[in-house]
């Protein structure tokens, strides 16, 4: 094979199918996928699906803890996961820019297929165009993906649950995603070893739903960040959510590097987390599930629904104040994801 | 609303709401994205699934008979289509580039509505990303689809009940969509008014298969043209493909523009169009619902599969010789999907 992505690749023609063939399906082993017909068919014998998309953009393509190929697999499988759904069938689409390096695709596409083994979700169909030099940066992908709904959870997500007292809970430490990609960035010159928190959480989610009935909602935070979250289940559901800064997991160097550089760790994209909320009664049994598990150690409970504080989302700050957290107006961090 | 996209408007912050409520939802109005859950959430009541992906890229995004929101709706309707699945949910992903015209954004989203209207497919889920100006060209869509299998049809697309004797059908002209993108190019100095064929297939196909048995495979001709199909079929059953240049259908113009252009109008894009090969007792029957229909008024039978040849495609020339059609090597007219 050439040692760049060429505009045949992107053809149909025999370039298209080289790159297939002597990449593609090296590493993707889905009986569906070897097909190769217009859509990947399959059998479903559950009847409530989950169904989702997300492009990924994110600069540099590698960064401290993943690469653009786990977390194009991470983040669709984690918005099926918290949904309730269990994540099953992923389609995969490269946009490639002419001269890529192929050494540098396959190496996604080994990401892709590792992440995907780990995360037991098969990729079944995909698609790659190839655009001039200039007219895309490198590589962006697009993952959209299929869950499927033990039939108990089929409600979760549509927050009319949510009642004051329930707990706020999260599964570790925040900002790490965002933190890391911005310090793997060639124009960053400040050395740091954060790590990105990219990971699936699937299989950690639903070692919660299927030992413990009473979670009421869960979200990944990712662009926006744990403020996002906590300001949509507020305004969604009229109530209060009050949160203390002093119980929010936070890395100490993640927190310096935020300090120094004057971001909010509240608004900053986290890959392998989710907020869940949960009945005040389970809380403890929650949490001991969590830490049970490497994605879950440091998980704590951050806060709890109220009926004060209508619609707003309120953080007891570590020296004793109190802050209303609004949504993230403006930008912050472009292409974290 | 700003009159441009923005960085913020990818943040998942304020703008990105912004942009959701006032432009998607403004023109989406299935019931399933209004909750703006991680995912989409729905019930089926048929087990065989079809899913299927693609991005796309073209280059004008508005050309004669189209543009890049029509393309994309209909592309990935198209491909659920001919593997024999009523298409049913899309997902819509937008990169866009940072400075695009809202307006212009508007009129792709409206275009996209229309056609999903027009399909009665229902974008349940999607995503939206911006990259700074320079990065990506205006904009980028990606859709994947879930489509169902009325339970007779879910072997369609295996290619293992081709046999010699069975026909080739097209339901209409080729290259249009290729010649049509090309020709609404900036740098492109030669006038012409040729339309895209862009258009989505799926009533069409769901009319003949679901009055005639007998359809033992479809695929729609796009990137690679009607050639890469036929020899996607010849190759894949060992079996030859003999086609009669005379019968297939080709406008004047684009015949024209080819010739002066030096393309040849087998390897050129399609984006409404399908292959059909059937058993010969029911051609003629095919032909008669087609030709009954708006977007198969200018079907033909093309060709017919053969035990002679094997695996190749062979082409009788509309001037008496016989010419082998191989696959597409090299690249032909970039960004055309």
């Amino acid at each position: 094979m050439k040692k760049e992505v060429l505009i045949a690749h992107g053809s149909g023609g025999e370039a298209s199918q080289t790159l297939i063939k002597a990449l593609f399906l090296k590493y993707f082993k889905s009986s569906i996928l070897k097909k190769l017909t217009d859509s990947a068919v399959f059998e479903t014998d559950t009847s409530s699906l989950a169904f989702t998309t997300d492009s990924f953009v994110v600069d540099p393509i590698f960064f401290q803890g993943g690469d653009i190929g786990k977390l194009a697999v991470c983040g669709t499988v984690n918005d099926i996961a918290v949904s309730g759904a269990v994540p099953k069938y992923l389609s995969l689409s490269f946009i490639l820019e002419e001269g890529f390096p192929i050494k540098d695709l396959e190496k996604v596409v080994r990401s892709i297929a590792k992440e995907a083994e780990k995360a037991e979700v098969e990729i079944v169909t995909g698609d790659t165009k190839v655009v001039d030099k200039g007219k895309c940066d490198k590589v962006f992908i697009n993952t959209a993906g299929i869950g499927f709904f033990p039939k108990s959870v089929a409600n979760m997500g549509k927050m009319v649950n949510i009642r004051p007292g329930d707990v706020v809970i999260i599964n570790g430490s925040i900002a790490d995603h965002g933190m890391a990609v911005l310090s793997s960035r060639q124009d960053f010159d400040i050395e740091s070893d954060i790590q990105s928190d990219c990971a699936c959480l699937n299989h950690l989610i639903q070692k919660v739903l299927s030992q413990i009935e009473g979670v009421k909602f869960m979200r990944d935070p990712t662009r926006g960040g744990l403020a996002t979250v906590l300001v949509e289940i507020a305004s969604s559901t009229n109530l209060g959510v009050e949160i203390d800064e002093k119980s929010i997991p936070m890395k100490e160097d993640v927190e310096s590097l935020c300090e120094l550089l004057g971001f909010d760790p509240l608004y900053i994209a986290n890959e392998g987390k989710f907020v869940m909320v949960v009945d005040k009664s389970i809380a403890e049994k929650v949490i001991g599930i969590l830490h049970n598990n490497k994605l879950g150690k440091d998980s704590s409970i951050i806060g709890k629904v109220t009926e004060k504080y209508n619609g707003k989302v309120v953080l007891n700050t570590a020296v004793g104040g109190k802050r209303i957290v609004d949504m993230l107006t403006g930008e912050q961090l472009p292409r974290i994801c």
